[in-house]
């Protein structure tokens, strides 16, 4: 599988998330087969992307009979990476960190926060569900201990580069980062971001548009 | 401007937020010009790119003495439409709600959250820093009396789409949602998406990959 998955953008890799998700919902309701018209109406792209996308791991069912719902699915969670579930720790314990820790998608999905770190000493000892705050100074020990897969920083932004450095050092070597900054991302590291900035500017962007545009 | 600004891919449009980052950045500490090869690594992309993408938009400074910084955020803050402040309304106060409600990034950008709306009528009355929750039933009036341009949508999944055809009907047409499905989106209406989950197997895929490929 890798040689082939590891090649594929980001974009299709977002629409294998979107696949997938689509798929699970017609497993529970029991449904055997779905077209690509179906997936690429409900996840927005077109039947030929979905044929394309989906081309890249093997051939999936017969033409005409449509896609093997369950088949597919349990194809694409391998190709995601979901059939372990994953130790995530959570850098950053103010107001975007305790919405993440309570987030039930992750849970569901998979993305298990089994530590959390934050800079503030009045935090540290207090519980968060099962977990208790560690301070800043612990965090190596922490992900070591806690053989974290995944680190979220949700830090404040002059914090996340130093936070991010340490991280790598500790050898977590996956990150999602909710400060709304560029970061130089140390090798071997990979970073992907939530920038609800830069949605609320696509938002902007297309407003400004219209009133200009009539 | 919109003609040509309205045709701009969303890639792009992300690369003109993390420019103006940037350019903002260097804005309060003085500096004066800035380079394309600078602007691209502070971005993570191209100076080719970076050229490529400003030079839709007019002509910036001169060959071999890059670019004005502050003329070109301002240009820039035109394009995305960051020269007004935009009235912002809140559905679905929970725990995700609550922490974009405290989010200091969207005031600090012209996003202001003016109104905020929650299902569960035990929430109806309470105060959110200046603002009263209103219930669900009110939505449209709270939309329209309010004169809300962005709604934020951080409700369930079963509620999403219901709450954006509510939304659409009460004229609203820009929607930035944060509940992980697929919407049936509105005629005349955007909608950006935030989607952590997506994100997190973005991350799985390559840690999948890396212990597959050794």
């Amino acid at each position: 599988m890798t040689a082939t998955a590891r090649k594929v953008s980001d974009s299709t890799l977002r629409r294998l998330s979107l696949y997938l998700r689509y798929l699970e919902s017609l497993e529970e309701e029991g449904v055997a087969t779905v077209s690509s018209d179906l997936l690429a109406c409900h996840t927005r792209t077109t039947a030929a992307q979905v044929r394309k996308d989906l081309s890249h791991f093997g051939s999936f069912g017969k033409r005409g009979f449509g896609y093997p719902v369950s088949e597919l699915a349990r194809r694409l969670r391998g190709i995601l990476g979901l059939t372990r579930p994953y130790r995530v720790a959570l850098v950053g314990a103010g107001r975007v960190g305790s919405a993440l820790f309570a987030y039930e998608e992750f849970r569901r999905r998979g993305f298990h926060i089994v530590a959390v770190v934050d800079a503030d000493p009045r935090k540290a000892g207090r519980r968060m569900g099962d977990v208790v705050v560690r301070p800043a100074g612990e965090l190596e020990a922490v992900l070591r201990e806690e053989a974290v897969d995944i680190a979220i920083l949700a830090v404040p932004v002059p914090a996340v580069q130093e936070v991010l450095d340490r991280v790598a050092r500790a050898g977590v070597r996956a990150v999602l980062n909710f400060a709304p900054t560029e970061l130089q991302v140390p090798e071997g590291v990979t970073v992907r971001e939530v920038n609800m900035v830069v949605e609320m500017e696509g938002l902007s962007f297309v407003l400004a548009g219209e009133g200009a545009g009539g």
